[in-house]
């Protein structure tokens, strides 16, 4: 790194040199030495990578410093970038950046490309459709084997990937695929027709890019056909992709489990209005329902008024409810998103939370019973009184958290959404409902 | 699946028609056949799957139904199957399995497949080594191009991939790696050692698996090789096993940030007894923490007996304290496991989360002013107490749920322990001191 900044303020640059240190190095680790360079190197040394791993290198390159590079880039240069990259890697770069410099990369690209960049950007944001590529091999099905490999020779060098190649008809219908694999241990003289795969798993451009994820995982796929409404070929969608989709994914789930806004922008480079704005909608709202708690405490002031010592188990009552209710909406969250639970298991799980709760609610209550009779003055009835209440709070919460997550997605609301936040939220409320009903029946308040 | 059964139930079995149902059919789906199938027929449609697709039919299937097939089969039949599955399938199947079973499939595969099995199982869990496969193509770097396309196609049809093929010296040490599509550009006289990239990103068989799936999507690679200690290539990772890996990291983390212990088992898979086991610990230490936060309220019991309306907003600052603090520490804790966040930017980060806390808390507590001052008897002082009580829990909280999971990870404890229910417990009592400091002062209590 040193050395390369070295050998860029040199007089003259001894291009040479350069070369050789960046032939050793991974394109993605060239793109890395970006983010920590000065704004005024950026541009300089950009200009003096090999022509032949520029375009990659460039990929790879976070969006700040992109736009630094295009910005001190000629329009001819830009255009000798842009046409040399994937299409996906396009779209990603293009959508990142501020609406004059669209407008100028937009101007030095080709009209066919500059055609195919305005479509993807219409597809709705998260589809096939918008994390697709165009760069794949497509074959016809009376080509021979020795004819589809010359083709692939001729062709493959500026494809995204050569293993998997498409089978088209004349109008552009999908009807089969080739793996490279198949390709070379056939014979020369054997038709494409005959060997191709015809059972092709695709997807459509308006499919959500996390079912795609799916058929990737079910299938093993290194690469996946999109078909638009005419069932004709327009793009295909890479694995390398759907790494980061399942990654977005569960990023996603995480923050709407953590009552949060989901954001794609990492947390390091959002600016604090930002964040905060993310937050503020479910802390209000969550604050605003913990208000019904608050009027159930209300409604128990003579209760507590009789027996003050009754408010000191407040905390741990509504802690452990909230957390045996999250625990379970945790649980089945994850195991919807993944497909292991669906709706249609309702009582199936619900009655496995009841006989969970159960077994959890006996040993926390046991615990707790000793715990409380030997802290607070042997008082054998308070700790029963306690300890019951906790049982009732365990089991009501454990079928809380299980069935509005489930409720959630028969309603086609998002089920993350039912996560620990919501869920403490509503067993709170449960919970001293239960405490000062069972406190009030023991003690006869 | 109804034709399939109604052919098996015929006598004689028509398995000419059978066949071209499953020729239709990818191995995957096939094996998602097996789940719904009684346990009778299980094994007789496995028998009468054509062998060429049989393994791979085998290790789609899920362990329960594997179990039975095993338990159906003869040694001959299972031998069969055995050593025809890729090594890490094969590993997967007897992790799975009850130990008479892995006995008597051990019994039955090759001396050297049963070495490396259990060379295999003997590396740590989730580590590089235990998620390898061994059916890799190795070139010898003197071979020419030409020479290299034979050898593939000779052994290519039992590898797991063939798009890259590893060069290794004599004694198996790994000195370059060779995508198929180079081969396929090159001349058929070129030298494999002239081709080939020397800078293999490669990992070793002790390193951990999320490891390994970050330099995945960082590289875009399909492949990875794993070398031992003496750095000889001893099998590769595949991306299909990645997007698993990834997929189980996220889970895992979502489970311990739920309070939960991780496990791999589905959940409609598991029993209450595990399940309530996974939950027990957790749940009887945030409860016997939450006694604290009793014990901060019994000391204020003089407060609340003076002016009782104190007690109806616990619940408030209570639950906005844990949302506002697991709100950071979520955020936190995804930033770190993404690699986004790290360790050194503790000081960015705590600086960042208080201004986010002010935002958050000017808004809330205006809200929140307003909200008490209208429903509890237009008391301005009483409102105001609550408020700033509010204000500075969200501050403190905000500051706890951000530095705990870097704190964790500074300490090489996992950062997601530090998540919503451990955050809500250490905010909780924090709040109410901070809720009863302030209104004695304010109430001159």
């Amino acid at each position: 790194m040193d050395e390369i900044i070295e050998i860029i303020n040199g007089t003259p640059i001894d291009i040479k040199r350069l070369h050789a240190i960046f032939a050793g190095m991974n394109p993605v680790d060239i793109a890395g030495l970006f983010e920590d360079m000065d704004k005024d190197s950026i541009g300089q040394v950009f200009r003096v990578l090999p022509k032949a791993i520029a375009a990659e290198v460039f990929a790879y390159i976070e969006p700040d410093e992109q736009q630094l590079i295009v910005e001190n880039l000629t329009d001819k240069e830009i255009s000798e970038i842009i046409n040399k990259l994937f299409m996906d890697d396009t779209v990603d770069f293009i959508e990142e950046m501020p609406a004059n410099v669209v407008k100028r990369v937009l101007q030095n690209v080709g009209v066919e490309k500059r055609k195919l960049i305005n479509q993807i950007l219409r597809y709705p944001e998260d589809s096939a459709g918008s994390v697709m590529t165009t760069e794949y091999i497509n074959l016809g099905e009376d080509m021979t084997v020795a004819e589809a490999f010359d083709f692939i020779r001729k062709t493959g060098v500026n494809k995204e990937t050569i293993y998997t190649s498409y089978v088209i008809t004349p109008d552009r219908k999908l009807i089969g695929s080739l793996s490279a694999k198949t390709l070379m241990l056939a014979q020369p003289g054997e038709r494409v027709s005959d060997i191709m795969e015809k059972n092709v798993i695709h997807t459509h451009t308006t499919d959500d890019q996390e079912m795609v994820a799916g058929l990737f995982k079910k299938y093993d796929l290194l690469s996946m056909p999109v078909v638009d409404n005419d069932d004709r070929l327009v793009g295909i969608v890479t694995v390398d992709d759907v790494l980061e989709i399942i990654e977005e994914e569960s990023t996603e789930d995480i923050e709407i489990m953590g009552a949060l806004q989901p954001s794609e922008e990492p947390y390091m480079k959002t600016g604090i209005i930002q964040l905060a704005k993310n937050r503020m909608l479910w802390l209000l709202v969550l604050m605003l329902s913990a208000t019904v708690t608050g009027a159930v405490l209300s409604g128990f002031e003579d209760a507590l008024a009789v027996l003050p010592i009754l408010v000191i188990f407040i905390p741990m009552l509504m802690d452990t409810g909230g957390n045996a209710g999250s625990q379970s909406s945790t649980l089945i969250i994850r195991g919807m998103a993944l497909g292991e639970i669906e709706s249609k298991n309702l009582l199936e799980v619900l009655w496995k939370e009841v006989r969970i709760g159960f077994l959890c609610g006996i040993v926390l209550g046991f615990i707790n019973f000793i715990r409380v009779y030997l802290m607070n003055g042997r008082n054998a009835v308070l700790a029963f009184a306690v300890t019951m209440s906790l049982f009732c709070t365990i089991i009501i919460a454990k079928m809380v958290g299980c069935m509005l997550p489930i409720v959630a997605k028969k309603i086609k609301v998002d089920p993350a959404i039912m996560a620990a936040p919501l869920i403490t939220t509503i067993v709170d409320a449960a919970s001293l409902l239960i405490y000062f009903s069972i406190a009030k029946l023991i003690f006869k308040i």
